[in-house]
């Protein structure tokens, strides 16, 4: 690096920006909320409502889901058993990236082994990963199933189907249990929301529209990083 | 959808959260800045420096290069011919999913071949990919040589190595040309800036600490969707 500046007048910071820098500039902290669960257990319904109800707070955030991931990052993985893994490694390893970025970012993914979601909170800081378990009745999924996936899963067109025709494994500790097949979706992320309160992620604000929490920058400026 | 909702009286919103509601909230647009040329030629430090000039303006910045893709999304990969692009395969759609989330995404990366650039060219829409060609002599970059791997690379010790034994396809027509052997850093970052300024990605602002620029407002107003 200094070589590169030998000789040269020039005002270079060289510090990079921080997480923590992200967090005092932003008002809030960064974190993966990681929703599993069944398929029509709620997921992106969840997901796209915790991010419109984040983002009317001013806060950074957003869903990474089948959709914007499968079409593009991960364009070149099927759905054998090993394509399913990396799926969700990329999708943990990006998640990584945009909380590193300030990001408050959730993910809506079935998820159904404990390995996979694992390896995944291993990659985050304590309290940086909150698994979200939405419990719903597989006869409640099933009833809904909005894409028919469940009929075509029951006629066997389509191979291990989680429920069906492969297992979901019910994680042992969870940082939030929903039953979604009693609340609604606007109780479901409330309990988020205060979770995410309780544990100083984001922080109650007076108006909506403010951007700036005193009482956040007072907590954070112990360990915000001051540059000239 | 609708099937989960049915018969409760909850309040959804439904809809996503866009780019442009991001951009708006943030008061500047997103792109992706991707830094191109050969080791040494200061892709790092200029990515750096910016990242910093901009987090001081309160724009939402982040950089990708090795350090933290490498060892992270894209620790699988060696470095044959076909991992080299599927690293830079997958730094574009992270980059396009940063810029979906509002970020100002700067990339540094030698991607010496045209055709790798213009993939990920191509995953953006006009206007919000802006190719960086640093240009710096070679024998600058050699002189520089700060990590010692031009001396290896003429020792024969590193196959491959763009400049020495692997081509460099100088970009044909970069949106902006910076030469990093006669520019300081600060001069440098001053050029991107200003581009961004004049394609009206940032904008001016009065106060570097304003997070609302007025005049951004009233630019976007007629894009921006309204939600009561």
């Amino acid at each position: 690096m200094s070589k590169i500046l030998v000789g040269r007048n020039i005002t270079w910071h060289g510090a990079k920006i921080t997480k923590t820098d992200r967090w005092v500039k932003n008002s809030h902290k960064s974190a993966l909320v990681w929703i599993t669960g069944l398929s029509a257990s709620g997921k992106s319904t969840i997901a796209t409502e915790l991010e419109y109800r984040m983002f009317e707070r001013s806060i950074n955030t957003f869903v990474l889901d089948g959709d914007n991931v499968r079409h593009g990052l991960n364009k070149d993985l099927g759905f054998s058993a090993e394509d399913r893994n990396e799926n969700l490694r990329r999708v943990g390893e990006v998640a990584k990236l945009l909380v590193e970025a300030g990001i408050l970012t959730i993910a809506a993914f079935i998820s159904p082994f404990k390995s996979d979601r694992s390896l995944i909170r291993e990659l985050f800081q304590e309290g940086e990963f909150l698994e979200v378990y939405l419990r719903c009745d597989l006869s409640v999924c099933e009833s809904r199933d909005p894409k028919g996936l469940y009929k075509k899963a029951r006629r066997g067109e389509i191979e291990d189907f989680t429920g069906i025709s492969a297992p979901y494994e019910v994680p042992d500790e969870p940082e939030i249990i929903i039953e979604t097949d009693r609340l609604s979706v606007a109780e479901s992320v409330d309990v988020i929301l205060n979770v995410l309160k309780e544990k100083e992620i984001i922080y109650e604000s007076d108006s909506r529209s403010s951007l700036l929490a005193p009482q956040f920058s007072k907590r954070m400026a112990g360990i915000a990083i001051t540059k000239s």
